[in-house]
């Protein structure tokens, strides 16, 4: 659907609202194309609409879910979601792609990766939006996890691709943090990017079947040695490597069964409702610095002189602080 | 020296450019209590004074060094100064303590602690600067470091505690990065502050004598196999652990040839001016967020609705999306 059609079949803002909480399939799925339209007016409405969606929000396990393309993301989910319709979840599978920009970005822009699960009644699939910036992209995600939990799905999950500052971005967003790896040859802990393994709650080797299946569990105990080292992304909680075969499902059961202790054990500590109350206030403050680094940098006065003045403090023929206060005064002339 | 004094007795730009160029001791204090002053007149008056330095900035090796209380900062930062001045550099010691807000802070406030360095001609030590906030402490820091280098020291030690975002604020700032420990009770490595084994180039067993020196290689290879797994700070660099005494001086020989060799090796491949040009852009970009920050959130329309809404937000009952936008309407009204 285009967007001139969409903007010119904006609903009233109830019926957005009631078909949302009703489960009306289509217009749950215009909502959302709602909250990650660009248009200001559409913004307006969309607002609206979460406002009045708002009481019915946060009733879900929020799941993070990345690794690197290759690691079968797409099979794990498949494979994951569906068990979890099958015991009577509603899960929705959202993503974030930092390298979508005009088109649908390059992760789960296909659905036919995931066939069972998004014929499945029970299961929703949406690509990551588009939006230039992470932060547009994230704010997007983050209200697309209200609306589909105001439809009643109780398991989201949130895949990237762990491009640049995406996983940060996910770790802001939900209550658990998985990370897919695979077993390569022998190294494979080596050149892991920087401080993942700090930000997840549980690290699962996927593809843990046939001949793989002896180096996946060697990998493991590589991973539990090291992790054992670091500080565990969640007070409470231990992080550990697990293994899986998204092929077979061998290992789906215990994952599932993980996650339930995680959110058991968070609860009763009040770990889980702490994060989510950080996590708003975070994403509160950060979308007030989103604001106003965007209108300073793309204010005129700005954006006349900024080119040549970060020359020069590239160049070292003016100090950051004068420069800073070079825009600045610019700025406010 | 009273800052009424201080302020009463400020002299012409010209006068603190010549003495710090002149390395005249008493000036150049001054200029670096001039650097730290958060009276609005002195900031101008620095600012001009540190344009005039500024051709003459540069020419040094910045090291940052961090360790949590205990692992012999102090002893290490006294006995590795002092072989440098024997070797003919000229070493400024600085710091760098976000607890510091009214009072001098907690390192490094007392010179006695390092009472040999402290006297030698080719040595300056200074404790943290006060600012209330890190980012104005670090402004402070790197302004010192120009008007270090201005007078001649080449060989700049920033040393911090490790509290809060210090250690990435430090990495921002020096060409190369130590990170100091001690041998503890088998599981040291544990419980380690999170990500700081990835920023830094290299780590130091400090008290690497007696009883303790076979601890101390034990804890050295222990470490190396961690670090195996992480991705170095430095391009081109590997991040290794070393051991030292300070007590007994074994060892620091060494740590100067490495830091020596890393500063040739980054040198030739680029990576240590490249790093210097982002420092100086990202400097520039985070002290307009910071001004931006600051703006905004001391603003009267601000503060008179912030707790409100970020109770609110806090409780769940608003949306961080919806407090973004009616903070920035109220600011803006």
């Amino acid at each position: 659907m285009c967007k001139e059609v969409n903007r010119r079949n904006r609903l009233p803002v109830d019926d957005y609202v009631q078909g949302v909480l009703k489960r009306n399939r289509a217009i749950f799925a215009q909502t959302i194309t709602l909250v990650e339209s660009n248009s200001s007016a559409d913004m307006e409405t969309a607002q609206a609409v979460l406002k009045q969606l708002h009481p019915y929000t946060g009733k879900s396990i929020r799941i993070g879910i990345t690794g690197v393309p290759g690691v079968g993301k797409s099979t794990f989910i498949e494979g994951f979601g569906s068990l979890l319709c099958e015991r009577g979840h509603r899960v929705a599978v959202l993503a974030i792609d930092p390298s979508s920009t005009i088109t649908r970005g390059s992760i789960l822009g296909d659905k036919t990766r995931m066939e069972n699960l998004s014929k499945n009644p029970n299961a929703f699939i949406r690509p990551s939006a588009s939006g230039g910036m992470l932060g547009g992209v994230a704010r997007k995600t983050r209200e697309t996890i209200f609306v589909c939990e105001a439809a009643g799905f109780d398991v989201i999950l949130v895949e990237t691709v762990g491009v640049g500052q995406s996983e940060v971005t996910v770790r802001s967003m939900v209550d658990f943090f998985l990370l897919l790896q695979i077993t390569g040859a022998g190294d494979e802990l080596q050149g892991m990017k920087k401080g993942v393994m700090e930000l997840v709650d549980a690290i699962l080797i996927n593809k843990a079947d046939g001949v793989n299946k002896q180096k996946a569990l060697i990998a493991q105990s590589e991973y539990n040695g090291i992790l054992h080292y670091l500080q565990p992304a969640t007070k409470g909680w231990e992080t550990k490597a697990y293994t899986c075969s998204s092929l077979t499902g061998e290992g789906l059961d215990e994952v599932w069964s993980m996650i339930q202790l995680f959110h058991k054990k968070t609860n009763e500590s009040g770990v889980f409702s702490k994060r989510r109350q950080k996590q708003n206030l975070d994403w509160l403050h950060y979308m007030v610095e989103d604001y106003l680094r965007m209108n300073f940098y793309t204010h005129p006065k700005v954006t006349k002189v900024l080119p040549q003045i970060e020359q020069a403090v590239t160049e070292g023929t003016l100090s950051a602080t004068m420069a800073a206060n070079e825009l600045v005064r610019n700025r406010n002339q």
